[in-house]
Formats: structure tokens, C-alpha cells, sequence
């Protein structure tokens, strides 16, 4: 993140990244080429928030950011955190926020802007964004994995988002890993999500204190990060709990990596600070899984909770 | 298939499409943009063949195709049984005749024929002609698995073979289904292979008969295919037994939609004549795996034995 940053040249062609998340978005102004920002701000939505306050927040700062900015603006790249018809640049909805039902935000964005827009869904842009500018730069095929409150993926092939025949691949959180396993917000039970992700870490301490007739210490509600950290400082009940989601997460990678042989898989997420251990024993449980032919290269992502803003800039780029 | 043939014009220019199998290997003599083998013709191996003798075998086959046929050859297309590294043309072994390590097959046949040749592994090969001339047309993503003694696969994105980093891609066979299954021979307990091949079909129907203490009728050793026509037939254990196979091969295709979301998924294979009832539970247990905005489209394969020939003919068109 080294390159030149020249805000004082007017000449400069500016990409305007957008990151629509479901409680926080992201508005960042980049030079073409550069690595680093130009205005870069990031604003939560209030409780309750709908798709048009959302809208008019991330438009008025997108405004605002580009105002104090010298340059020329010449394309906008979306990350959205929902399912999105990237073809079309149509958001099908957000899972977060009500009202963003087959809005065509790609036209609303040009019509705003007067210059070229694309948008695609969050898992897909930040790996793009993890392929272009983080941990997977030069890799032919890469998966990259969030594990975070939930689980979710995307894949680029060749330099390019592959997001499948309706959109939706990089679903790896909905493969079952434990069939008969806990019930998961798609209906199914076992799935990776609900045996791996930040919820199910959480779940899972609550389910072994109360077996093991333990009483909490504290009224601090469990979270998935208290119980890495707790397994962090050596206790042996959220250690388990640890080397089992961590068992489930390398179960799924494994799979993947028979399925796809990808060159990498790069992990963000919140989940993925949780320390050495956890690490090798997915990486373990990975490389058991896969065929011994295949190489198993996981490694953590590199542009944190940026991933998605990256994302949008590279898949700007080729509007230039 | 209807596209003229003219073997009479000494102008065509041709195509040599070569299958090295375990036991047996097919060799076919095709006009450019043909539909119809000029010359085709199947070969078996006896057994403790070696690379060597096969090889022999196959390129004397070939020149008799060839001295039979009027023409000009222009290109050599490989399907071979076995793992390859399809950029560099090396066959890196076979898992059923001995010799075959670190082959430079291109070259040999390039040498020998004096035109360029390509090599991939059967699999994708198999998946490629589907793709090109079968069940697979105008997919832009195709997931082909083959069902047969073992379950392999390969993959066709945008009109061409995604072998991954290590030419492994494709190999769902190694997905587990069922954690703490049979053993496979890859060293896992519970792969789809174990779970739901021929071979696991017999072996699930000589347990079930077993335990339920009943007596073999003939000397006739229990095969999946005869497993499949007693089910078809209404044997209750048989059905059971292919009950079972069908869901656990669609859990591991369902484990395939979510994670690549393939436009189709075609099936070839033995197994794959294990009727309705067979591919009905195998489409709702993918139905039920996969998320609902992703499309299950499950065909059986169209070319049959032949696939990994007329895959041959369309990995060698790219070299006119």
C-alpha cells in the first residue's frame, strides 16, 4: 500500500468504492492506481433503517467525500450484502434491512453519478479484493472464506468473481459438515455455518458449561470472541469448543479443496484472530480431508474489514 | 449426430481422438467438425499389461485407423485414466497399470505423429465432451461425476476444463457424506466413493442381507449392477440399498451446488442405469441440500462409454 498519493493533482481519475453492509456501510475514493485513499469514512445505520435512509446516507457521504476530493470521478464499484444479480446490477434484497427488493442499484448509481457502476454481492467483491490487493494476489483459482457471525464465500477463477449460474456460489457455509448437527437458519442440521461460525461457538459454550453443571462467572453474555479468547488463555472447556469448530471449518475447506483443488483459501473474518491453534487444527483437518495431491494453502486475509472496499475499487477497474 | 461424413474426400483434415482406460482403450479417427467416427475401435488390455504394451498397442491401433482412413491428420486429442499435468502433457501415473510415471505422453505422440497432441485426465476429459457434444451444451459452468466401480468428476467453466492448481479438481468422490463411514480407499471413513459407487452398493447388500440373516440364493457374487435391477424389481433391501446411495450422492452434489452454483450437473456411469426411483431421491436430496435461490438441474450423461473420446476431439479442436 505503498503507491504514490497525489490529492493535490486534479487531474486525477477517481474510483468511488461503495461497501453497503447490513448495520455499517463503507464509502472510500481512490486514484486510479493508487493504494491508498483519497477519503475513506465509514457510518452505521440506526435500528430500524431501511433500504431508502440507507440510500440517502450512502449517497449524501459518497457526495460529501467526493466533494473534498480533486479529481474527476470516472467509475463506481459496489460491494452489497445480499444476494445480487450482478449481470443486471440488481440488488435481489438484503437479509439485513427491508425495502431493497429487486432495486436496481447499478442504474440508480449511474443515473447519480453520470459515469459507469457495477455491483456484486459482498463474499464475491471481498474476494476479489483479497485476489487483487490482499492475501490471494497471483493466485489462478482462489476461495476466499469469512467466518464471522456466519460463514460465507467467493471465488475468483482467472482473475474474475465466478459466482455461478444464479449468483450464489461461494455458499460453503451451507455445506453439512455433522449431518444430524444443530439446526441452521437454512432448515437443514450440521451445516458448516452452524457448526463453525461465531454463533456456533457461542452455542456451544453455553451447551458444555450447563452439561458440565458449571455456573457463569459473570452476567457478560457468552460470544464467540470471549470463548477464543478464554480458549487462548488455556481453558480446557472453551479449548474444546474451539478445536471443534475449528475440526468443522477444515472438514469443510477439505471438501472444498477435493471438489475445486483451488491454488488458495484465504479466511477473514473475526473467527479467524483466534489464535494459533485454532489455525492448525483446521489446517490439519484440511489436509487429512484432502487428497494428498491437492495442496492445502489457507492462509488469513490480509484487508480485514476493508476486503469488500478493495473489492469494489478492483472491480471498478474494468469500466476504466 | 447428423452432421455429413465424407470419408471419400482424400482433403479432410483430421482428427485423432485417443481413451487409454484401465483395461480397455479406444481409439477413433473423426473429420474436422464431423459428427460420425470415420474409424473407431475398442481394445482390451490383457491382464499385467504395462505401460509400455499399451502404448504399443494403442499407436499400432491408431496407424491402422489412420492407413484405413483418407486424409490429413491435423491433431491428437488424449483422455487418459489417470491423474495428468495437462500443461506440461505428462501422465503422472496410473492407478491400474504399472509404468506410466512421469510419462511426457504429449511428446511421445506429437513425435510419433508429427502433428500437436493434448493430454488431460479422463475426467475432465469425459466432462469436456459432454460439455462440447452431449448432455452438457451451452452450459457456461458443468460439474460432470461418474458413477461407476469408483465416483469421479471434472469440471467445464466457460467452455473450458478447470482442472485447479494441482489437476486434482473434480475428485467429489473424496467429499465425506457420512462421518465415521465405511472406509475408503483414500484412508477416510465415510466419502461419497465408499458411500454410494457400484462397489458400495454390493457391499451395503451383502451387509444388509448379513444382518438380516438371509441366505445368498445362487453363486452369483452380488454386483451393484445386480443390486440395482432387483430394486428396480422390487426387492425391499435392494431398494433400501439404493435408497441409500441415491441420498448420499445427493448430499455430496447438493455440498457441490452450494459451494459452485453450476448452471447443470451431468451423470455418467454404471450406476446411473439404476432407474427412476434411483435418480428421483438423488435430485430431492440435492434439492434438499442446496439453497433454494440455486438451480439443481441433474441430467445423465449422453455419450455414454464414449465421452472421454469425443472430450479427445474437443480438447484437440483448439489445436487447428
Amino acid at each position: 500500500m505503498t503507491a504514490p498519493r497525489n490529492a493535490s493533482n486534479p487531474q486525477h481519475s477517481l474510483i468511488l468504492a461503495l461497501d453497503y453492509g447490513g448495520t455499517k456501510h463503507t464509502v472510500g475514493v481512490l486514484a486510479v492506481g493508487a493504494r491508498d485513499w483519497l477519503a475513506h469514512e465509514r457510518v452505521s445505520s440506526p435500528p430500524g433503517a431501511d433500504a431508502r435512509y440507507d440510500q440517502v446516507t450512502v449517497i449524501k457521504l459518497a457526495h460529501d467525500l467526493l466533494a473534498r476530493t480533486q479529481g474527476q470521478l470516472v467509475a463506481v464499484g459496489v460491494s452489497f450484502g445480499g444476494p445480487v444479480d450482478s449481470a443486471k446490477g440488481v440488488v435481489r434484497l438484503s437479509h439485513h434491512v427491508p425495502g431493497w427488493e429487486n432495486t436496481p442499484l447499478r442504474d440508480q448509481l449511474q443515473a447519480e453519478f453520470g459515469v459507469p457502476a457495477t455491483v456484486d454481492n459482498d463474499a464475491n467483491v471481498a474476494a476479489l479484493g483479497e485476489w487483487r490487493f490482499g492475501a490471494g494476489q497471483g493466485c489462478a483459482s482462489l476461495l476466499y472464506v469469512t467466518v464471522s457471525t456466519g460463514i460465507g464465500g467467493g471465488w475468483v477463477l482467472n482473475g474474475k468473481v465466478y459466482s455461478g449460474a444464479d449468483g450464489m456460489a461461494g455458499e460453503i457455509g451451507h455445506i453439512v459438515v455433522r449431518p444430524g448437527g444443530a439446526e441452521c437458519v437454512c432448515g437443514k442440521h450440521g451445516c458448516l455455518e452452524v457448526e463453525a461460525c461465531g454463533r456456533a461457538i457461542a452455542r456451544k459454550m453455553r451447551e458444555r458449561l450447563a452439561s458440565a453443571g458449571r455456573h457463569r462467572d459473570t452476567a457478560e453474555p457468552i460470544m464467540g470472541e470471549s470463548v477464543a479468547r478464554a480458549a487462548q488463555q488455556g481453558d480446557p472447556l472453551a479449548q474444546e469448543v474451539m478445536d471443534e469448530v475449528a475440526r468443522n471449518l477444515g472438514t469443510g475447506l477439505g471438501g472444498a479443496i477435493n471438489l475445486m483443488n483451488p491454488e488458495r483459501i484465504v479466511l477473514g473474518g473475526g473467527v479467524t484472530k483466534s489464535g494459533e491453534r485454532w489455525w492448525r487444527i483446521l489446517r490439519e483437518t484440511a489436509r487429512y480431508h484432502a487428497l494428498p495431491q491437492m495442496r492445502v494453502d489457507i492462509q488469513p486475509a490480509a484487508l480485514g474489514d476493508d476486503a469488500p472496499l478493495w473489492g469494489a475499487v478492483a472491480l471498478a477497474e474494468p469500466l476504466l
